[in-house]
């Protein structure tokens, strides 16, 4: 029954058919260890926190990943692919001007200058790049299923890797939600944001793959440096709440985190896996795309 | 190196950084035992077939799913789940109608009426609905995913359920064109149906979630009858090439048949999985969309 957790299911079996009726749970309603105070009085913890943390524990339905070890996190470097073709240049000068136009506005270049970033201001522009981060992995998986399917072609092993991709900016995601609720003006920036880069990236992608895996490549070269510049403000001592925090539960399961691990392994963590999109994102980007994919599931 | 099968890979560590560089190779190229005449010269096997089979074995990347035990395979029926809410009759009235044109325009109805239904006759009709198919899966995950990044919400589990479903589709797709290449006016057909299908699954889906997986359910109900007249003309002695053609290596590897599995076991396979997502869809149309998906990886 503790395996089954929130879930009660039978099975009848009729007429040589298997029905499945499901009858779900709330988690706070069988499990009393999880009760809390009601979201709108608590503002500390996100109340998606104790649901995910649960769910995470009980089925494990994440796709493979890499689990870094001590020296591959620890030796993650700030990287630069020269570009060479006019796809990467465009797609260079892209990422760079976003990122201008995005650290200005956003208060992130005048809050390093003046040394104000606090773990508030780091989470909202965590939780806004990782909302952000999410799109490209599932609609280009999204548009080369369809690809194949469409021109009656093998996709070459690239989907899982993509999928992969897009799972793991999601968790990046939901771990800083464990951490901080967004307010509504924020959330509502956030959903303009994604219809304009769903858009943007989808049309990207039918008439330039090389391009978009390009982008990414330099969007996520953009992320190991601002999670490099977290790890240093954390190790300055100018995060004293996260110098104390605990990893939240769900990130220590899904990076499988030593026990005792804190915020700063779960930025690690992030930052590896930022470094592994790079990696993955430049090479396929200067693959042809009926070439295979040669990154295995979880690797 | 046999490993590797056709893929060199050398990791070069600089800077603390891994950079992978890749070659790939044609499968004929250094794999002489897979030669066989120019494609267009060749017109009984499908010339990806050699590829597909080739990249299956050396590395399985395709998500987890049922492999059904020989009574599970033979104790699929034709089920119906009444329609009784608004959206379940409108689900089922678009797919009978559906089902109804297209039996009458493929010459299915025709076919099925003088006994005139062929190999090729089977292949083209599975061909063209599996491409189909392959779609609902992928649109659903995708705006799911994408539901959980601007909502700042969880995904309760669906989003691996329903990549599962389309990559099975995907495979039954490459099962049957192993065994033919569809013509010019025929993937021509492809296209313009998957532009039609993709923009309006996917408008649905936004609007009711709840419609879309009736729909599949229902889809699937006909699917199930398809395959299991399909498996009554084999069995009949309409399907005398099939009879004696053994399960291409793609499927036995996908399905883990036995030694010796002909295309009879392909068949009941397919149904089988059609079946399964007969069930999935009727159950996650009748849950709200915030629940927890019941289906494990791979179940
Ligand atoms: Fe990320
Ligand atoms: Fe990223
Ligand atoms: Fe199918
Ligand atoms: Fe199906």
């Amino acid at each position: 029954n503790s395996r089954q957790g929130n879930f009660i299911y039978t099975r009848f079996i009729s007429a040589g058919k298997c029905h499945r009726s499901v009858r779900a749970f709330s988690a706070s309603s069988n499990e009393p260890e999880e009760k809390a105070p009601h979201f709108k009085r608590s503002s500390v913890v996100h109340p998606l926190s104790a649901h995910i943390k649960m769910v995470m524990q009980e089925k494990p339905y994440t796709l493979p990943h890499p689990i870094w070890t001590e020296s591959e996190l620890n030796e993650v470097t700030i990287t630069h692919v020269k570009p060479s073709l006019f796809v990467d240049k465009a797609a260079y000068a892209s990422v760079q001007t976003l990122r201008f136009f995005f650290d200005v506005f956003s208060g992130y270049y005048i809050g390093k200058f003046r040394g104000t970033l606090n773990e508030k201001k780091w989470l909202t522009r965590i939780i806004f790049l990782e909302t952000v981060a999410g799109v490209p992995g599932m609609i280009a998986a999204m548009l080369r299923h369809l690809r194949s399917l469409r021109y009656l072609q093998r996709d070459h092993g690239w989907i899982h890797t993509l999928l992969e991709e897009a799972e793991n900016e999601r968790m990046h995601l939901l771990t800083a939600l464990v951490l901080r609720k967004p307010g509504f003006l924020f959330r509502f920036a956030v959903i303009g944001a994604q219809g304009i880069f769903v858009t943007l990236f989808s049309a990207a992608y039918i008439i330039s793959p090389k391009f978009c895996h390009r982008f990414v490549g330099y969007l996520e070269e953009e992320a190991v440096k601002t999670y490099t510049h977290c790890l240093e403000c954390i190790d300055r001592g100018d995060l004293k709440v996260w110098a104390k925090t605990a990893a939240p539960s769900i990130s220590q399961k899904y990076w499988q985190l030593p026990e005792g691990a804190m915020m700063r392994d779960v930025i690690l963590a992030i930052r590896a896996d930022e470094a592994h999109h790079c990696e993955v994102n430049h090479t396929l980007s200067s693959m042809d795309m009926d070439k295979q994919n040669p990154f295995e599931p979880g690797k």
